[in-house]
């Protein structure tokens, strides 16, 4: 796996960076396309070229998937879904508090991942039917940083950029040649967004 | 044209919305090529279907540009260019004066082009060799947006940030049903950005 805190390059997996040994068929299968997505592109991947890089068959393939979309579906919604879980546990703590510890955790959820998934938020193809849980979860997500921005006395518009601030690291691991370390960018971003509430 | 604050929505174009009864051929390839690149995708769209929205032949198309990477990399361009332009004229003002004049600027032309084209930033094509020029100009913008931040006492993660708050407002048309009004939304970001150099 690479480093959470890498710029994981485009286009330039590193050699046995993919392959975990305890891998089950249908996490290498959502690995190799996660790299060959976030690389290549989405369009240009067909499931042919997934199952060649994982060496199963295409027939394998759709054994755990139906399509391509599926599996985009699900590296999408496993960008979004930890950080609306762990939005759950904050309920005790003050707003400012539980948006400082949200952001830390998100911002870890969005450097963590082996393959930055989320510059393919923005393919057009998100729109469609089989993204609806996706973008359902995300919006979820758009809400609770909404909430925890309004609980702490900031306005709508900051809830937003709030939002942006956060989903900006993804942007960063893009065009970066070197990140901070995850630790350091997950509390610059995480004080970044109360000194925006003021 | 369509109003600059309305979020565009993807794939609904408004009838008529697109055309310009003064614009000159190229201009109506480019208009038509951002359409339908940001709606259908990029990989999606041909040159023949570019065409074709136009109401010209293909071979005429290529009188103009030599190929579909030409169109997008014109299109990538103007959308870093002007701000990159207008930040030589902000030599006289203090940097945070600096700044807050730069980002209402840029997120103006953000909310501004008719179609918005910074969703395809993330395209993994805009790494190939004829989108060096647009890579250059948006990183010669981040390194503006980098050392006004650091004269006006902020640290480097924190220009980085800056930057990718500018650019959330990207997001932001491309995500939400209604955008606040364009005047509000750039005072919004420009002040948040003085708020996030503490």
């Amino acid at each position: 796996m690479s480093s959470p805190t890498s710029a994981a390059p485009v286009g330039r997996p590193r050699s046995g960076a993919r392959r975990l040994p305890s891998a089950t068929a249908r996490e290498e299968i959502l690995d190799a396309a996660a790299e060959l997505f976030a690389s290549r592109g989405y369009a240009a991947t067909s499931t042919r070229l997934i199952a060649e890089r994982v060496g199963i068959r295409q027939a394998s393939l759709y054994y755990h998937f139906d399509n391509k979309e599926q599996i985009l579906a699900e590296l999408l919604e496993a960008t979004v879904r930890p950080s609306l879980t762990f939005a759950d546990s904050l309920a005790g703590l003050a707003p400012a508090a539980a948006l400082h510890t949200l952001i830390r955790y998100d911002v870890g959820v969005l450097l963590g991942a082996p393959w930055n998934i989320g510059i393919l938020y923005a393919l057009p193809e998100t729109a469609s039917e089989p993204f609806a849980q996706f973008r359902h979860e995300r919006e979820a997500l758009r809400a609770v940083y909404r909430s925890l921005t309004a609980a702490a006395g900031g306005s709508e518009i900051t809830g937003e950029l709030v939002f942006g601030l956060v989903e900006s690291v993804i942007g960063m691991r893009r065009d970066l040649a070197t990140l901070p370390p995850a630790d350091t960018l997950q509390d610059a971003v995480a004080s970044a967004a109360l000194r925006l509430l003021g």
